[in-house]
């Protein structure tokens, strides 16, 4: 029996980046996505990242997304070599409460878009990977596409619980 | 001759947003993915909004863009109502320089995700939907992943030609 | 013996956010005010959200308090839909101080507007609830008025008793 | 023939804040609410302040509407003086864009509180202000209600126009 | 044996103010600066503030110190009523690491100066003000003219000693 | 005829900052100040800077005006050297609109206090420096304190003669 | 007769950078040191950008510098390849006054320095350059030590015959 | 045996400021680079700090790192007096996060540059006193190069184990 081939690379700046980022592989496992999880730093692997970013596409990868903190590049420079839509998260460090990480991630100049979410938003970060296969025209997209209007049912339900 | 229908949905919270948001539309017709472009105001047509929301992906769409500025709600309110991706695309108004638009639209709760962008970034917004489309697995999507990677090599040039 | 009708709607985005919200309750119950609170998600019960809001003064509701936190949207949505007068409170989260939620909050474009009160004041919104169930013309009107320039006495009174 | 008493009082710190604040005069005028402007200078005439203040209501005032910029302490002290809702309308002045009046308005301390509307805001105070009137249990409050609803519908119409 | 009249008044617009106030009050006795302290609430006790303010010179009062946190009006507002210099002292709360309370008490309009000292710099207001009364011109500020020169010594040595 | 030996020092960084600086040059002139204006720049004269500074009180200079911006140090290294009181004007450069400025001004480290002002604020510091002057026990200042109490009544006629 | 070997790197972004990044050329200029000046972007260029870090020590480069805005990637990227010292410089964009430049630049991770100036200080960019030269055993750091301490002298020359 | 002479300067405003700053001695220990660490307050010692400054490079010392917290005047000082590199470390404090520190450091005026690294970043300002050695023509340089190349090898090897 094979394993399915990951349809999202999931990657970091840092091992320490896990806690938060684990909760996008939480996500991704919920909808059944085949996925891997890396460390790739930008700034002490560069070679490395840019060989990552330029033949995840090859590899059957579909979306990336990347968590990073402080003066947080791999989002912007995996999505400067991939085709790939690149999902960036905003991991907070010991100071400026991700500020820092969400500005280095979300100002990207023309031409090379990363598709932020919140500080420390990594769950919405797998969600967001999921929308994205769910998009397609293939069986997989429509499969994930209702799952997705359940999920929307599940969660309306579970805060209409909370109320009264 | 039939147009085609609309894969992609722009959307703004009001006409004033267009010169920012037209940018969007001008790197779609350069994939030449079809889309609409609309006003809808999330706090001035909140029910037309929630129900262009809700179907959307039930007519073909398959990338919401949405912008917004100040207290930008637009983005994130139509993510809680469609299984689509949303991209969102913080507007700068007169004062703040669009920090409370970005925050407003990327700091969203888990469960409902939006793609954003830089402030004032629609171009990107725009780019963002052709790599989202160029990740299914059909025709289309392939066609797009190589002008994808033919942009980039563009991109390139241009700004190797301005160096030496 | 019947429960009177409640005035005011106390209503936030999660349940995690009631150990700020009731303190809103507690200034209501010390004004005698019938109220109700609940959880109305904008994100996850957008619709539940419109139909509580735009309903809301029909049961006769006259002031509706709304917190939520980060991309706070649950105040400006129901403001949109509602006559009434809607205060927002900015319910801090775990990065950005609130300072995320203050800007979503209090940045609505003009003709919708939010009574904003401070980050975690939901103890200014009950009693500027009271105030504005206090500015009628009405016998209730009266008596709150009188209630409340009692209670600026006593707040004078505390803080003086603490001077020397 | 004799004016109509205001229900309204709309002061400024300095009449440098006109051109911001006239936007709340004429949302007022839209609705036919009987209103007074005037400077009251909460550094300059503390006094004179504390006076307007505290005899507000007793004149028929309903609601204060404050504007004042920088370290903009009007609406926090009208606010510490009466019992009727003061509306705070943080103005922008040469620097840091109207965030030192947001925050010097909107952060009071538990026991007085200021209905803070957005940076430059004015219009938003006096339809809040509409709002305030409207919610009230006599013939004027009906009246406003109603036009309230009509408001918003027409806000939607314009916008709804705006696209298709 | 009869007290020294107080020269310097250190006021606070809450008691849970002190923690931070008290270092004032330790600076001021190092110097030996006969003070009073006393809890003023801009907010809540209003009138009483106006008397304590307009009539400190006359009780031979020669520095205001007002430390508050937040919407922080008291050292302003003191500052209105009073020809004494006033030295305001932002108190840090919960949220904003007292950035609000800063901006509330350093960015007053032209007419009405605080001299501001750091969040929670309340030893250097009680040096200040010790500064103040040494700039005068009879032996009490002379004496203390020299102690300041002495202390800055001491402040010298003990940071070189520190050194090497 | 001997002109008088100036009271107030009023120096600053750069002669760029002049526009700004001599507003409080104005207000001293207003009161009969006499001063001394010189550019003294911390980091392209850092030792006339000390010298400066370390002499002014003994050639009966009793308050220093330091205006600065961007990494602002003038105000805090002269407070480090003289026992004289320091007020500090954070002068606005090209960006951040002068909040690097006042952080730098405002943000002594206990021991060595300077009495901030707003940003761009140099008349509240001449302003200020007179009532600093005011609080002496001599002739002059009790001339100064009369001269405050009358400025402040023609402030706040002025801004009454704008009302009503 | 030969161009001297560049000794120093300019590189920027972007060519819209030019007009902030020349005034380190002009610096580098009046110290003689010769440079060369190149676009080398981060995200359009990044397999360029990387073999021209890896390679520049291997040319004769002794210090890169690196000006970039927004999402700034492009002096830390270079410092992940080269041994070199890599000075920052956030350039400013039309949002956000350079902020996001600043933290994208200055928050590095450990392990991978950036010597950032500040914001729009490429003439400081220049002189710094000029200093990490000076600081070496050869002649041209001994001429360059010289050089700088008669730079500093004529600075001080400068900003001294402006004041009186 | 005699110690071999430091070369660089490691310098710090307050001893509180070890915690932070001795990761830049650990940094230099790794590349064995003979340091000094001092306490030299730019406002306690502020004479010493110059007479320190002026005379570091007599000494043989060829970089000086300052590290300093909240109005952080210690780098920008030394920078002024000195003609070597100084590399400022902003170190941050109870409130602000380093914001403060980071701003006080960084923006210097043209003319006197400081080489600021991150907030808390003392391990990045000892690597990047030690590429400024690596970076001259002696043979220490030649090592140092080497051993960065190496370090940077080292740095992708412990990242590159923690992937996969």
């Amino acid at each position: 029996m094979s394993t399915p081939a990951p349809l999202v690379s999931l990657v970091m700046g840092s091992d320490s980046d896990w806690p938060v980022m684990k909760l996008a592989a939480e996500a991704l496992r919920e909808f059944g996505i085949p996925f891997e999880a890396d460390v790739v730093s930008a700034h002490r692997m560069p070679e490395d990242m840019i060989a990552y970013g330029k033949e995840a596409h090859t590899r059957g990868i579909r979306v990336i997304i990347a968590g990073a903190g402080g003066a947080a590049h791999l989002p912007g420079m995996l999505a400067s070599v991939t085709p790939l839509p690149v999902i960036g998260v905003p991991v907070p460090l010991k100071t400026l409460d991700g500020m820092d990480s969400l500005l280095s991630i979300v100002q990207m100049p023309a031409g090379v878009p990363v598709a932020t979410v919140s500080i420390g938003g990594a769950r919405n970060a797998g969600l967001l990977a999921v929308r994205m296969l769910a998009t397609g025209t293939d069986e997989l997209a429509a499969a994930l596409q209702e799952k997705l209007i359940d999920f929307a049912a599940e969660l309306r339900q579970v805060a209409a619980d909370k109320g009264a």
